[in-house]
């Protein structure tokens, strides 16, 4: 294997992503030592008992004593919080990383509290299932998905270099580009759907109880796929949607306005303008299969 | 293997589902021999090639003779003038069905040119993919699929009866329901996603060239999962939406209340709002799980 890219890496917060990074950084070789910190107890312990990390103490100090490279990977909402008490454990010239949906957010909170002669240089892989915690985690997670690193406009290009080199190990593809432009691209691809996901499974819980049975008896007719994507972490979805809010009311926004167009061509029974609708849509799906990102396997109904 | 059900199946239309029954009737005995009608000189010329019929002259005398059981699988849009033109050739004593997502339209489109000494029970069957025509069917499509019979009042149970064994020895699950509850039942389940998903899709496909490509390339976010649903047959969802507009038209009021209330609460930076929302869509993941609807296994960010 390869010489590792990182003497040692700390990760703080032991969920899905964190859990699935100390899997991945041992099992590609991307860093010689792998130490885990998480606020809970509980979790510390599960990640003991589960013996993914060289170092599990629950110290501060403990875990970033020789970390070379540092990832924050808690909710968007604490990063800030997180990143104040780990600088004063924060080793010289030490590469300091998070993995949070929202950029410009993080930015914000992060930046303020990194000493000097460490590189703070911001990244989000866009991978992730809806399960959570240090049990879902896995070391292939990070395959072939994409990994967008926001590193800030004065930020030392062999840094930045040796953050692509840890993910590209790990199996990401390495994208670079500013934090606005990133929280405008994801409000659209990823937070958008995710919360007319919720929206609409939120529509059914409303419901009474027997409609509500009845819906999920007949889930598979479009809704199921929905109710996977709202059910994804609370805590994680909250805090993007407070940290990304102005991106996300305007994709919203025209949402919304698109939808209106759509409801008054049902209204109206308008045919033709339902049909030319539907038929632009069919062709992005063609070119996410086309670029890999998607099979074209039919979906039968159900997962095997 | 048990007795077949019908001694002949006629099918007309033999577009994905059509194309499917008549691959599940044969590898699952449930009729003695399988007839297809398609308007489309093409889709018959397929059909032949594929050599899923025991007739597929393209005849609807010939496909009609000796048939008592008569699908109509088309769009949901023409199934009144299908059975118009059906008519003189069904059988005294056949038994006339559909497959059709709406089913008050259906009735009343259809009925009307039932002859009498026909028992007409429409269907629907929960089953299907992004996919269409002959070349997309397979033959456990219906496998612990939902199949909802509306029989209308006065039907034989006989009948009745009848074809839900038919529906059962292709593996499907028969429920039977009025047509007006299995309208809103599935406007809510089925329709409305399907509605969400066309326009998010159509949102993200307005922005101009570098950000779609952007779209599909981080796609795996959760927009990729839309796309899936966007990509169904133009036809067949513009008939959808056109027959069943009045339940469709509620359950999208009721969305639109429920995203504004999201919108109100993002935009106000009510963080608990959101974390309860969000909390409570979890619950129905789990009924559907419960339910065999789906299963726990993550979805690793792409299918494999």
């Amino acid at each position: 294997m390869a010489e590792p890219i990182f003497a040692r890496v700390a990760l703080v917060g032991a969920g899905l992503i964190g859990s699935s990074l100390a899997r991945a950084a041992r099992d590609f070789g991307a860093a010689r030592a792998v130490a885990i910190l998480d606020a809970s107890p509980d979790v510390m312990a599960r990640v003991r008992d589960l013996g993914i990390a060289d170092e599990a103490s629950g110290d501060p100090a403990a875990a970033l004593k020789g970390a070379d490279l540092v990832i924050i990977c808690t909710p968007v909402g604490v990063c800030g919080a997180v990143a104040e008490q780990l600088a004063a454990y924060l080793e010289p010239g030490a590469l300091l990383s998070d993995v949070g949906s929202v950029k410009e957010s993080v930015v914000a909170q992060v930046a303020p509290h990194v000493p000097p002669g460490v590189h703070f240089i911001p990244a989000h892989p866009i991978a992730g299932t809806e399960f959570s915690g240090p049990d879902a985690g896995f070391s292939t997670l990070f395959q072939n998905r994409w990994c967008i690193l926001t590193p800030p406009g004065d930020a030392d290009p062999a840094a930045v270099d040796r953050l692509a080199r840890f993910w590209t190990r790990i199996g990401a593809r390495v994208e670079t580009m500013s934090p606005e432009h990133h929280d405008r691209v994801l409000a659209l691809t990823s937070h958008l759907p995710h919360l007319i996901a919720y929206n609409i499974v939120g529509t059914a819980d409303d419901f009474g109880e027997d409609t509500r049975s009845e819906v999920i008896k007949f889930s598979a007719s479009g809704f199921r796929d929905f109710t996977r994507i709202a059910a994804s972490d609370p805590t994680m979805w909250r805090d993007i949607f407070l940290s990304n809010r102005e991106a996300v009311l305007e994709m919203l926004g025209r949402f919304n306005e698109d939808l209106s167009v759509l409801q008054r061509m049902i209204r109206r029974g308008d045919g033709q303008g339902l049909h030319d609708f539907f038929s632009r849509t069919r062709a992005i799906r063609r070119s996410i299969i086309e670029q890999g990102q998607d099979t074209a396997a039919p979906d039968f109904g159900r997962r095997k």
